[in-house]
């Protein structure tokens, strides 16, 4: 079967984009997403970039926005919303995705986007988190207790690594199975084109 | 009739792709484009950028030489080459596209970019524009010439303020008619439906 790994930073504006339309859009092309929360920050940070480019460029910043919310509303999604502060800090939200099984992983991370885009709240705020574990039918106190552990906090390092080894420099990303990289929301449907033409070859 | 603004720098990549396919795509939505060259690079500086993004962040720039490459291909464009040096210096092509009378703009444009991006030439060399000029049935001299003339150097400056003043901060972008802004090759099928939608509603 074709598949595809999304990886996905919880305070990139575009990976909320293409986190919510992920599961239809690969059903409908029959290919299998592994769904990959890593932190983009520390990429960032390799390439000599303090903040969010948003942030480096003001002109950029606004026109994104704007771009956000006309997307945003072709995809029948909710009034787009820049949370306050901005970038978030997405580390917490991307140990909590981690610590949770992976089939739980996509509907937290949805409700993740919910909340920071579409009702502007703070994912970086544990009792925020743990309200949306709850809601899951998730032991909140449990799973956030595991993004304490040292084991946990090393997988996503160890997440974070291999997504600068495969060459990923922005959020979202998606990677085919022979290393492939296709970068942004925009670029979604192509790399669905060629994992799957990439298992018809085999 | 809806229309649009396209907005490009003859050393845009991006503007490359958008270019090669405006008009069959302009002619089946029935939209009218107003072909308009502008230089990136002085927007670019005011921004603080002193080379392109591709310059200044070499595993993205490595990555767009991959993407750009695939796109080319599925428009059926040749094999995509990136000129020595990059970005080439645009501003004597940008100016003798603003020298030609507007109907002979867009087929002068596509030579350009064929030249520079399928065949890797230095479009700031005034031979190779002089050689293009006269394959397209142009008085290469005579149009070369007018590109000296203060009156022709003030319009490409305007532009380029005119551009800053829309709110571009890079290329290919696409106003409509109320002032939208869209930018980028990924956005040009949205831009037209928006031109179209506007002039549904007047």
């Amino acid at each position: 079967m074709a598949g595809i790994d999304l990886w996905y930073d919880f305070a990139s504006t575009y990976s909320y984009l293409a986190v919510m339309r992920a599961d239809p859009l690969a059903q409908k092309t029959g290919v299998a997403l592994r769904w990959r929360p890593f932190l983009l920050g520390p990429i960032f940070k390799s390439h000599g970039m303090e903040t969010s480019p948003f942030n480096l460029y003001p002109v950029k910043g606004r026109y994104s926005v704007r771009d956000l919310g006309r997307l945003a509303a072709r995809q029948g999604l909710p009034k787009f919303l820049l949370p306050v502060p901005f970038p978030a800090n997405s580390l917490l939200a991307a140990r909590t995705a981690i610590a949770l099984p992976d089939a739980a992983r996509p509907e937290f991370s949805r409700a993740v986007y919910h909340a920071e885009f579409a009702e502007g709240r703070d994912i970086s705020d544990r009792a925020v988190l743990g309200e949306l574990l709850a809601m899951l039918g998730h032991d909140a106190e449990a799973v956030l207790a595991r993004t304490g552990e040292q084991a946990l906090k090393d997988k996503l390092r160890a997440e974070t690594e291999e997504a600068a080894r495969q060459g990923i420099f922005g959020a979202p990303s998606f990677v085919t199975r022979d290393g492939e990289l296709f970068w942004g929301n925009d670029r979604f449907e192509q790399a669905l084109e060629w994992a799957r033409s990439l298992a018809q070859k085999s």
